[in-house]
């Protein structure tokens, strides 16, 4: 194939932004309809228990590539990718303590590194809004309310904890779409995994998210729960490990996987 | 193809059986794995109305096969079918009540009749026993329990009234789940039209179905509604047509269509 005189994709406009520096906040205006990833790096000292534990869980951390060791491309998300520049920020993680949050990480490479991008729900959300369902944080301008549950993960090796999730509330005759929606995502979270009482999951009150923002829950709706990436960043950062990197909240790593590319059926 | 030597299926069996008299009871226990529709013969000048009604309605009201007038074949459900004699009691109704329910219409019949089979949801809860969802009034030996809801179907004609539900209780999993196996299956009432809170739609007490029996509903259970089956008989007793057969209470069509085969992905 020629690819002299091809256009760049707006994905890749994206990437060359924020590796040139030019763009290093969150991407959640970038590339609209291009798939984003978190991002997670580590020694491959680790990296096979955290594959496996991705493995077991794979609602939460739903693996969307892994890198060869010490390779910083991901070609199956992009042409050219380089995951130590094409982050807009990232964190650096020293015995589960953030200690810098780096604009990239050349100088921080090892031929070790192994890098994992997970789906996210940004890819899900562009669905049910196609789908005139409503996603109420996007309606307030807000983060999205995510919650520690007590839903244990299945443990690998040192990463283990509870499923966080995402809420998003909605009339009952929507969260049978909704469903039917995400069900055609399994990259990307799928299904839900509750709805309804949050006391049944070990959420004690949906005013008080663990991360993110709190969204009003309207009297004549039910509040819907989709497992969330921060899972598998929970489980690093309670596995302690003496170094990973990870993306800094909200600042993904920008594919050129088409969202509508990841439905199943 | 050769029929001749062909072995009847279990559904041609059955409705051998019912054609003979040797069965003029209920179906639910015959020949599993097949389709069973609920039948609706009216005279061609109110058939095209209740076509009409039905395409409107289409999750409470699918249609399956609809007859030419006169005809008492239905080739798109089975060889050999003939809808006065293969379905085990009838309910032969004059303005709207219920004049007698004999167990064949062969001295009824009339050359503008024509003969609709409309979806049941016996196919979709054999999808979930399979799926291992429980169904309720299945394991407490119960007819299935049904409410009149606040709503409305789209008129057409004479036809009108509420949508009837049936409703089955699951914890939030299942429900999940339960969406997703009855989504495939569009022409046996597919998914759910409500879930939660029972007086959102106008039912005021579950313990009190308007049909059927009452089941238990646990604290940690959700109630799912799914549109019912009933809803286009109803439409029709309320018409108060001077003249129409419909088929008894739980004596259905049984058809040469398997369940699996209703599946839309």
């Amino acid at each position: 194939m020629n690819t002299a005189v091809r256009t760049p994709t707006p994905a890749a406009e994206a990437r060359r932004a924020i590796r040139t520096g030019d763009w290093t906040s969150h991407t959640s205006a970038l590339a609209d309809g291009y798939v984003q990833g978190n991002v997670v790096i580590l020694p491959r000292t680790h990296a096979d228990d955290f594959l496996r534990y991705c493995q077991r869980n794979p609602k939460p951390c739903p693996v969307l590539a892994v890198s060869e060791p010490g390779r910083p491309e991901l070609p199956a998300l992009g042409e050219g990718i380089d995951i130590r520049t094409d982050v807009p920020r990232y964190r650096v993680w020293r015995h589960g303590q953030v200690e810098s949050e780096p604009t990239d990480i050349r100088s921080l490479w090892r031929d070790d590194l192994v890098s994992f991008v997970i789906g996210c729900s940004f890819s899900f959300e562009q669905a049910l809004l196609q789908a005139g369902l409503p996603v109420r944080h996007i309606e307030q301008g807000r983060n999205v309310p995510m919650y520690r549950t007590s839903i244990a993960t299945e443990p690998a090796g040192p990463f283990s904890g509870p499923m966080v999730v995402t809420m998003r509330p909605m009339r009952a005759a929507a969260v049978i779409r909704a469903i039917q929606v995400t069900s055609r995502f399994p990259e990307v979270h799928g299904a839900p995994v509750h709805l309804g009482d949050p006391s049944l999951i070990g959420i004690a009150d949906l005013g008080r998210p663990d991360y993110g923002d709190a969204v009003d829950v309207r009297a004549d709706e039910i509040p819907v729960f989709w497992a969330c990436g921060v899972t598998p960043q929970a489980a690093l950062v309670q596995a302690g490990l003496p170094f990973c990197i990870t993306h800094a909240p909200g600042a993904m790593l920008v594919t050129d996987l088409l969202n509508h590319e990841l439905a199943s059926f």
